[in-house]
């Protein structure tokens, strides 16, 4: 097979996750994100289109940049209400047998004696399916639900985060050995004492004398995805990430970004190939061309500026209500800003944007590209990315949900079976086995996980 | 309807949870307490025999009193290894229609915050049928895995009980006014700002500065379940608690402990019929007696005594390994100790116990009595304790899972029934619907929840 092209569902458990007033689309059914059916069904689509996970954002705050307060986010739905993304897992877990399942949890306000458990108990109950999008957080607001008044500089929370992922690597790896759970009837043994090790940590940050309470699940540590894009996060995803996420509007963007994160793996003594990128799209897809231009262009008659604008305030910390929307963006008078939201009019850089253009444009599918047209034309663009970029596939988000994926499944995954680019079965296996082929279900060597295995790995 | 026997089941996301021992016999099937499949199928056991809910015991920390290390508890499997309960939840929803959960949460080591969106997001997905068994925890060895060095004083923590029940019911009553989300898609307003409100909390023990992230669910604040049994664990409960757990060998034990609950409700200003009292209980039940008998028989050549007295360390604090296991507990030269296992020899109190012999007792049941009998023999003793104690139910535990919940199911459910002692079908609505007749999904005033919604309440 050619190299072949990975598919991730990005979704969240709030209402429309990255296309801000589609909510209002007569056929999308996000508004049922607070029922189990709704996630169930969803989980077959993707398990149906042999999806490899379904990744699922979070955020404790609420985008309140906007405006200078939470108005506009409540009006808008952008985000907020926001549910637990891990309850959604088990209901789905129970009704797929491969589809993997990408949490988000924002180590900053999680202990991680009690965090450790609740991956180990979801990696148990979906048998080896999870993954872990480690994330620090980026909302003051969020902080604030958590007791302090601001968040920790965004330096010192990758050096919080380092000393995190001690702390679990060792819970997860170092506490139980392998073979440590006997189940002997006979002896009357469950568990061997001997082969089942304290877990000691006392840091500025974080300090635990325990043993880990979960005896060890499929994977252990679950399948570490990362998505920071600074200096500070490459080199963290460079140690540690096993995927990574990666949004930018073109493969002129990405390319680079997807060299700097190969480059960072490198620089930790890892495999470059060993790190997996899913570059964020939003695929409409539909039999001809002229059919999904038509839907793109109705899907866009229901973008929300406001809750498109509140998104990127929250992302970049500056307030643009205070811009007016006809404004081009070139004038804008804060570099952040303006940088923030050429970024995305690289689109089509020839164009002159306004600040509601760019809100329009980024109102579906967020800082990544929309790729419209006929199965062929979609696989088309795909291929180009995957050449241009070094990506490993994409990570895609919906416009209106569930729609956007069944037509995904439905078209676009057929059309890239027949070009030899997509799978035509799961493998078997715990999710890290079916992401790295001929990959064993155990961190190993040389990343920093399998140091805090003391024991023999066995598979 | 002759006042109504109401049975819960208890349990725990572990192996042989109040049995130790008993994972070694043949047809326990607790040791697949880690696959969800598992968990799916006893929930619809329960539910066909229309029990109110499965309550889900917890522990964050290892049984680590006995020979002053976790050797035996691991041997044993006792309580350990123990995987988070919440996680189970979403599964065993989607598979049933009625049936109530009650989770066990620590609050000492959780974060409002979070953990009240975790709580709103289960009553969301369950569609109102999630209760809440407040703990403040009780191992010391749970704390060293959360930082500290040891527990909270035990009075001290019901006072930072009580300030975390402030703050959550600020979350789930006072944030989100009813009508606040209106989804209203023509003038494109998810959710009105004017009815969500900033949540405002300061004290010693926890702050926080922010909106609820989740929208109302249909019981806001989750049924309350207590189990505490000290004065300020009592009082508490008075305040708190819709329904409360007990334990106790006998009714002559069990009733002025009922009598002391319901008056701490009053004291509360509460209606003290409004607490509903479950008694824990285990019952062994066949189609004959002499059946019944040889099979509590049979389970009893399972009691693992070492695992017994590694739970009981860990209850009362002192370490069991130091006695002799055949001596007479009235001469173990430790109030608390002695007093532990004269609580259950009260089971009968003409009979001199050997330590043993306690162990081996409540190696099946724990604290509470095992009722053995055919179904009219196990029905006349059920009905008997309801007199005598003026509980409302039981808390079954098992002895061998699902086994043991089955044969309740199968046998006994029925002739409660045939009595008029039993419903014959559920009740519509959320759990707390279910739970008092003509009661309303949200709490009511005089409980304190009510005080922080401040805004009509529609049913």
């Amino acid at each position: 097979m050619r190299q072949e092209i990975r598919l991730n569902a990005f979704d969240m458990n709030c209402v429309a996750h990255q296309s801000p007033g589609l909510w209002r689309h007569p056929r999308d059914r996000s508004g049922e994100y607070n029922r189990l059916g709704y996630w169930v069904e969803l989980a077959a689509v993707l398990e149906r289109g042999l999806f490899d996970g379904l990744f699922l954002a979070d955020v404790l705050g609420v985008y309140d940049v906007y405006g200078q307060n939470a108005d506009a986010a409540l009006r808008n739905a952008t985000q907020i209400p926001v549910n637990d993304p891990m309850l959604l897992v088990p209901a789905m877990a129970q009704a797929t047998r491969h589809l993997g399942f990408g949490i988000t949890c924002t180590l900053s306000y999680e202990p991680p004696f009690t965090f450790a458990r609740r991956m180990s108990t979801l990696d148990h109950l979906t048998e080896g399916r999870i993954g872990w999008n480690i994330v620090t957080g980026y909302l003051d607001s969020a902080a604030k639900g958590l007791g302090r008044d601001r968040q920790n500089a965004h330096d010192d929370r990758y050096l919080i985060a380092e000393d995190y992922m001690e702390v679990v690597y060792k819970l997860w790896e170092g506490s139980w050995e392998e073979g440590a759970v006997l189940r002997d009837k006979e002896r009357g043994i469950f568990t061997d004492p001997a082969k089942v090790h304290r877990v000691h940590h006392a840091s500025q940050h974080h300090r635990l004398d325990a043993i880990h309470l979960a005896e060890p699940s499929l994977q252990r540590t679950p399948v570490l995805y990362q998505a920071g894009s600074s200096t500070k996060g490459r080199a963290f995803a460079g140690r540690h990430a096993e995927c990574v996420f990666m949004s930018g509007p073109s493969p002129q963007v990405v390319a680079p970004r997807v060299q700097g994160v190969r480059q960072a793996a490198e620089e930790a003594g890892r495999d470059p190939a060993s790190v997996l990128i899913f570059a964020l799209a939003t695929v409409i897809v539909a039999p001809t061309a002229a059919a999904a231009a038509a839907k793109h262009e109705e899907y866009r008659s229901y973008v929300s500026v406001e809750g498109a604008l509140t998104l990127f305030s929250g992302w970049t910390g500056l307030d643009f209500s205070r811009y007016d929307p006809d404004q081009e963006i070139r004038y804008i008078d804060n570099d952040a800003g303006r940088s923030a939201l050429e970024n995305i009019s690289r689109a089509d850089p020839e164009r002159v944007w306004t600040v509601r253009e760019v809100a329009e444009h980024a109102g579906i599918g967020g800082i990544g590209p929309v790729i419209v047209g006929d199965p062929a034309g979609v696989a088309d663009q795909l291929e180009r990315w995957m050449e241009l970029t070094g990506i490993d596939g994409f990570n895609l988000a919906y416009a209106v949900a569930p729609e956007t994926f069944v037509d995904v499944v439905d078209l676009l995954v057929p059309e890239l079976q027949k070009r030899g680019r997509y799978k035509q079965r799961y493998g078997e296996g715990t999710l890290r086995e079916k992401l790295f082929p001929g990959g064993r279900r155990l961190l190993t060597p040389p990343h920093p996980a399998a140091g805090y295995r003391p024991f023999p790995a066995s598979r």
